[in-house]
């Protein structure tokens, strides 16, 4: 079934939804029904009755007979002032306005419906003496169509959730009762898409985010500005670490600039003029400077650049930065860590010669690569190019040369890719990551974008070998994106099982009763002596304790449900023997006391 | 001899200055000649003609001459009216001036001059009818005394410098010479002084920040907003890990908050009463949210303890970050690193039970005391208490034994001390940390507070053994203060010379021809391989190489001028005989390239 099937199939599952809900509530007032993303819903109004979870059971009962009765989809249009008349006629008054507004201006009427609703009714081009229904049964829906031929060749669904909804979304509307369905073809890819639900479900950072004690909002502090608890700052600075050292080894060096500016700087950039009103600005009390919070690195980076002479010899000049930028994102979109108004970039600048491009991407992308093999994330990149259109910035023959040379270097690392045009930005060609989770979604975290712009708007400039003055290419990597948006990514791919290398707590010793408290101390210098090498280096054990007069099962309940990945179980057994029993998500065994350090570091 | 003393002697030297300015220069005409530190200076107007430094010599030479002749400083008053037509009749306009002012006012005339120009005509108290004089062989003027006894009884003096001053500060009133000299009793301090002001001159952060490439301001940034380039990065970087180091050896845990907030966290704290106009105002584009930056974490960071129930069992909870306030200083008083508008601390809270006070203190000041001895800074501190007055928050019982408190930790610290009362901050009695550097001046850095009040405010408690809720007490401290600050001090306490763990660049290798350049690589495997352990952990070698076709003299001077502390100089006899010729600051020497890495760790 493909993309276009799929949709009429769930269109035809909206109407069978309202069909079902009409039996149930002859009363029963329609408003738009669309298809959404994995399904559709309907819009109803029952007046003063209200649909629950609870009727979902008896719906879906209704839908399933209204399929086994393998009703037509009839097709059949109507003048519109007969089409008011049926509407007002069968006591259905949103369809009504609908059919009202359509009938003033064929265009308007949708403005406030997304394109999905719009298809309920009419074309934005559909004549509009004329407006379609569809009919299967008794029941009877205005309509664009186009449908399944009949009721019965429908695949799997599910009714998901009851919301409410105003209608046309204005809030000095009615509201409604918004009830949503999924469906799929095949039953099994009904099941696997549930499956991936509840797996989403249970691995929800916010839900994850609390129980693991990761980080809190405060709303004295504000919406989408989340603060990290010292579990949620280990995972934080581990994996800043393992970025910044991936980079490191390709010659970056750390640089470090405020997070506020002169707008001056942004004049001078070019982005006030695009987004100069979402910025948060910053206002001094004690002068007149206008100042903003940096939404980006770049600008403060080029300055750097700019602090001294340059020779070709110097080049490529690489700065990594991590460092938190903010925008101003209104607080309704705010989500957890996944949108939030301070976004910490692990951020990277090149400054290069135009013949250095090739090489540099070829590092950044070998840097990008090893990232999220260590994360087990499967990465796919686009090359994102130019077109023939004229909104772009540079030399075209720059653009072509460039454009080749990050494609050499994506082969060069073996990455699967594909190539769009028209997808770059106007400053220059990208390359942008895609990586997908344990439970297969799939997500747009770091890029890798060629800039030619702002060298030439800073006036940044390096002596070639011959003396003259030349324009360095820049290049914008980061390898998380922002580690936010990345952690929210990271503790739904792992469920919050993170590996040892960023885990807050990697070990916990449990102990038995307290006649081993002493060997604890022993079990507690080998894990002071260790030090984990990989993924990043130097890597102290984070370890705790639990020696409270508690039942053992109680202490591994409580270590599991923190998601402690290494359980050191400790009794007197244990200690004669020199050994501890140590229990993993894999598998339990004994190890030696004097293996155990070896032990971590094979994990 | 004693301040008052010193200070009358300076006052005298003010009055020889203008006495051999005017045998030079008759027409000269004086405005006011206060003491300052350690000096003094006299407001001349000559008219078209100019004092330059190359007048010095002559003035300094009819200085000697006054004091030779052996003058006695005479004192009579004369009536108010009488006086303002000496000055007439002496052709001294400002002067007179200021006589017009003190008759209209005895009190308003001085309110545009310190204390110490006041003191050069009257008490602020003087009777208005009298003015007092002094006179000096055949110069005379109006002053309140007192003088030393006769010219002859000055000590040893020396003019600095000439600088531009409006009169009365005003930028409307005519511009006069402010010609500046400093004065000791003893000719070998005067000495010391001025050996201590050139060494401070060769060491000013600001003339070494940009020589070492350490940092860069951009006018597109804007003032007091400093950039750090790679070498001050690593510099930032090593001290705020070492800072952390010491403390999380202590217990302590990193967290992050972000860099704003919403208002509200300060109208709770306090803060925005107290401190409102002074702080960076941030205004959303997007919401109605009213926000600042954070001047200070204590509030944020209250904001984490209270994300989750809290057991007497969990206390002392010791959060620690590093990370940047900003503060709305005028643009005016901005200067190199020293003050800043950013300013990064490496912050600490503690939130404890009354119990646990002086325990935690003792951590604290251990840590301090680590961190000044490593960085070679004698340490004093000063105990600041409450006094009798009522401006203190909290229970006077509680501050009582808190101090006592502060006391033994430092007792226990064996740290230099004294006591101030009076000196507590309103919420809680502090420790302030005073360090010496290298050429004898005294910098406040680090303090530790306690604070009574925040917790109260902001309703945070924990659950005693007796199932109470209990309220902790929060201790705030840093041990580098503001690490920008403490940068500009610890630069010009090692004139740039860091010492080996925070050096940018530990090691130069310097070829002396390119036949050695396989055997280089030997020696960047072996520094590659080397780790420093002391005093920060896991410590890799930053090395550079200058195998560059220039003579080995420019190449050791260069490397001297970036003040690289090791530099490995490497010849084809050095390759022969497996050694490196070694040059640190102290020595030069060979050393076997087995024996390098082991070398390096006993610098």
């Amino acid at each position: 079934m493909n993309e276009e099937q799929l949709h009429t199939m769930r269109h035809s599952l909206a109407h069978i939804t309202a069909a079902a809900v009409k039996r149930l509530w002859p009363e029963a007032k329609f408003g738009v029904g669309p298809v959404v993303e994995n399904g559709f819903y309907y819009d109803i109004d029952l007046g003063e009755e209200k649909i629950s979870e609870q009727n979902f059971g008896k719906i879906e009962k209704a839908m399933r007979r209204i399929i086994s009765e393998g009703q037509e989809f009839e097709h059949f249009t109507m003048p519109i002032d007969e089409a008011i008349e049926w509407a007002r006629a069968n006591g259905q008054p949103y369809k009504e306005e609908l059919l009202n507004d359509l009938k003033r201006s064929g265009t308007t009427v949708a403005k406030d419906l997304d394109a999905d609703e719009m298809g309920t009714i009419a074309d934005g081009d559909a004549a509009l003496d004329e407006v379609g229904f569809y009919k299967n049964g008794d029941f009877v829906d205005l309509c664009r169509g186009p449908h399944v031929d009949k009721t019965s060749s429908v695949g799997a669904f599910k009714l998901m959730r009851i919301a409410g909804a105003y209608w046309r979304g204005k809030e000095d509307n009615a509201q409604m009762q918004r009830l949503y369905g999924v469906a799929f073809a095949m039953q099994d890819e009904l099941d696997e898409h549930l499956e991936r639900l509840e797996q989403a479900r249970l691995r929800d950072h916010r839900k994850l985010g609390k129980e693991l004690d990761l980080y809190t909002m405060s709303p004295l502090v504000g919406a989408g500005l989340p603060m990290f608890t010292p579990r949620g700052t280990v995972i934080r600075d581990k994996l800043a670490q393992y970025s910044n050292q991936l980079r490191e080894a390709h010659g970056f060096t750390k640089v470090w600039t405020p997070n506020i500016t002169k707008t001056a700087l942004y004049e001078t950039s070019g982005h006030w003029a695009k987004f100069g009103d979402e910025l948060f600005l910053v206002t001094s009390q004690e002068t007149d400077d206008e100042m903003a919070l940096k939404p980006m690195n770049c600008p403060h980076h080029t300055q750097i650049y700019a602090s001294k002479p340059r020779s070709y010899r110097d080049m490529p000049v690489r700065f990594l930065e991590t460092t938190t930028d903010y925008r101003d994102e209104k607080t309704g979109e705010l989500g957890g860590l996944n949108r939030v108004r301070s976004l910490t970039q692990d951020d990277s600048h090149v400054f290069c010669r135009q013949d250095q491009i090739e090489a540099e991407i070829h590092g950044l992308l070998a840097s990008v690569r090893e990232m999220y093999e260590t994360v087990g994330m499967k990465l796919r990149v686009r090359l994102s190019y130019r077109d023939d259109s004229d909104g772009y910035l540079g030399d075209p023959e720059l653009w072509t040369a460039a454009q080749e040379q990050l494609k050499n270097a994506v082969i060069a690392n073996e990455l699967e890719y594909f190539e769009e045009e028209g997808e770059a930005a106007f400053y220059g060609p990208k390359i942008d990551f895609m990586a997908t989770d344990a439970i297969g979604r799939e997500h747009q975290l770091a890029t890798a974008q060629l800039d030619f712009v702002q060298p030439e708007r800073f006036g940044l400039e390096y002596t070639a070998e011959d003396s003259s003055k030349q324009q360095p290419v820049m290049i914008h990597c980061a390898l998380l994106g922002s580690i936010e948006r990345f952690m929210s990514v990271f503790i739904e791919h792992t469920a919050g099982w993170f590996p040892l290398w960023v885990a807050p707590e990697q070990v916990r010793i449990l102990t038995i009763n307290d006649t081993v408290l002493e060997y604890v101390e022993e079990i507690e210098a080998t894990l002071r002596e260790t030090v984990l090498m990989q993924p990043i280096k130097y890597n102290e054990v984070r370890f705790a304790r639990d020696d409270r007069n508690e039942s053992l099962g109680k202490k591994i309940r409580e270590a599991t449900a923190m998601k402690v990945p290494v359980q050191l179980i400790v009794g007197p057994k244990d200690q004669e023997a020199r050994e501890v029993s140590v229990r993993t998500q894999e598998s339990e065994t004994k190890v030696a006391l004097s293996e155990l350090g070896e032990f971590l570091k094979g994990l």
